[in-house]
């Protein structure tokens, strides 16, 4: 066993802005990082927890990434064996819909599974993955964890059983984020969205899901742009982001194939073929957004293929 | 001018089992046939039908494969100096969920096209092989007509404007198709579906679409197979096919990949990869249906990648 291991996690973009539950994607940054070092003694502990503004438990059962690493040592049967101390540095906010929990239970598993020299799969881990998902947001969606441990784009055709499709990454794909610093939690979020949609627009909304995945493998750019509207969650959920479409439109007027919101929001998306434009997008936005006196972080990333990843 | 064409056009299976309104693949047969000769005074009529059971109008006005020549010829500025005579032969029954009335109109205008000299692209007759379809269920979906017309697997992403997306057609699909002689016209199937879905079921949906989408991409017939269920349409309109439910089970038990309704119905669809295979399960259901004294029509078919063509 490993004495210490620091390991990345990436946040992620769930839905991709019109596949919602099923489709999501990992980026370069942000992301968060688990330091994991081997104690005399067996049993999870939390030591440090930075970036979190005091929100998250270091009381190791309640804390989602200890949990899951505890679970997972029940199930390889080392809990009475193997000792792990943790710090978690949190490098995106809370709340973000970015994947803030996924990326460090994913770094979490990932790091305890490098310590005991790779016993599991990624495959083998993501069930794991999922349950601290479960424990974080009450809802055991992979849409998040999924594309955050295995890098790149995910399909989650089914979730019973968890049946994932890597999806090809086209080579332009840049992504601009923007978290305006709001307060909107998954909970919420997803208690808007209603029980009931039209027939209609779920049509709309599945031609655009097939017009995404053809333009995925196709590489094609105009179909990828076309395809990326949300016409059922984003009405109900853009209320929440303040100054949504005002974003929309800039971005839309500054040549980004798409825009919409990331995960449940508030971070929002715009997705372009060209690092200096998703730079000019995700600048102006926040200049945008300063003026209403709304503070937020701004990301300019490709998607990530690589997904966790061991640090110096 | 031509004096005379004689074109086929092919049968299509609108939504491919999971994509309601937005798939669509053509079939090798069945198929309907035009026979298109000039007259020497302008103007469209219609002479002979045969295999319609008396069902269609010889009214060239009231006819959808004679109104839409004339619309054709109206759009060229052609209605008061050609004259043609169509002989239209149904080799499918109408009213069998098999794109009965989009592969007439598709023959129709693909014979009068090829009669000019081909002065539209098939791009070009799209919009009025839609309009055909308007004029015969009622909705100007592009579902049959499509496929028909371009051959091949289709995607529709959008109807506002047109979207069409050619898919891959994996080199070993074989539909096996059976139509019980039972009668469920389009419009009654339609009124059928509820107006409202509920948003976890047509996620469900939108993933199996999405999975469909890659699994022809990838050619993985496990993928194709496992993505091509229909938790939405097929429980309302499989009501109205007696048998389905058995019907089905035979299919999948005897190696088929997938099972559905073909369009509205009453037509279904077992999709293999084997055409003995598809030969054998088409037998065994048309076998089943005969001991419930239901006649029925069976066909094996690839995918049918070259649309209309015009016969010698």
């Amino acid at each position: 066993m490993l004495t210490e291991v620091r390991v990345f996690a990436p946040a992620t973009v769930a839905n991709m802005i019109c596949g919602f539950d099923i489709l999501g994607f990992a980026l370069e940054e942000p992301g968060d990082e688990v330091i994991m070092r081997k104690t005399s003694s067996p049993g999870v502990i939390i030591t440090k927890i930075t970036g979190d503004d005091g929100r998250l438990p270091l009381d190791a059962d309640k804390n989602t990434v200890s949990a899951c690493v505890q679970f997972l040592l029940q199930h390889l049967g080392l809990q009475h064996d193997v000792g792990v101390e943790i710090e978690l540095h949190k490098h995106m906010p809370i709340g973000s819909g970015l994947g803030s929990s996924a990326a460090s239970t994913v770094a979490g598993l990932y790091a305890i599974n490098k310590m005991l020299g790779d016993p599991l799969s990624k495959e083998e881990l993501l069930p794991f993955c999922v349950e601290g998902e479960r424990l974080a947001c009450g809802h055991g969606h992979a849409d998040n964890v999924a594309p955050s441990l295995f890098g790149g784009i995910t399909l989650i055709r089914g979730n019973d059983p968890l049946d994932l499709i890597p999806l090809p990454v086209p080579q332009e794909l840049i992504a601009s984020v923007v978290f305006p610093q709001v307060d909107v939690p998954t909970r919420d979020a997803r208690q808007l969205i209603k029980e009931k949609v039209f027939l209609k627009d779920a049509v709309t909304q599945w031609g655009n899901i097939a017009g995404l995945v053809a333009g995925l493998f196709k590489e094609d750019y105009d179909l990828i742009a076309r395809s990326m509207q949300d016409v059922l969650i984003e009405p109900t959920r853009a209320i929440l982001i303040p100054q949504f479409y005002e974003m929309k439109k800039i971005a839309l007027e500054n040549g980004a194939l798409s825009f919409g919101i990331s995960g449940s929001g508030p971070s929002v998306v715009a997705i372009t073929k060209d690092r200096d434009k998703a730079r000019h997008i995700t600048d102006l936005i926040q200049a945008h957004l300063s003026v209403s006196e709304i503070e937020s972080f701004g990301y300019v990333s490709a998607v990530n293929v690589e997904g966790p990843k061991v640090l110096n």
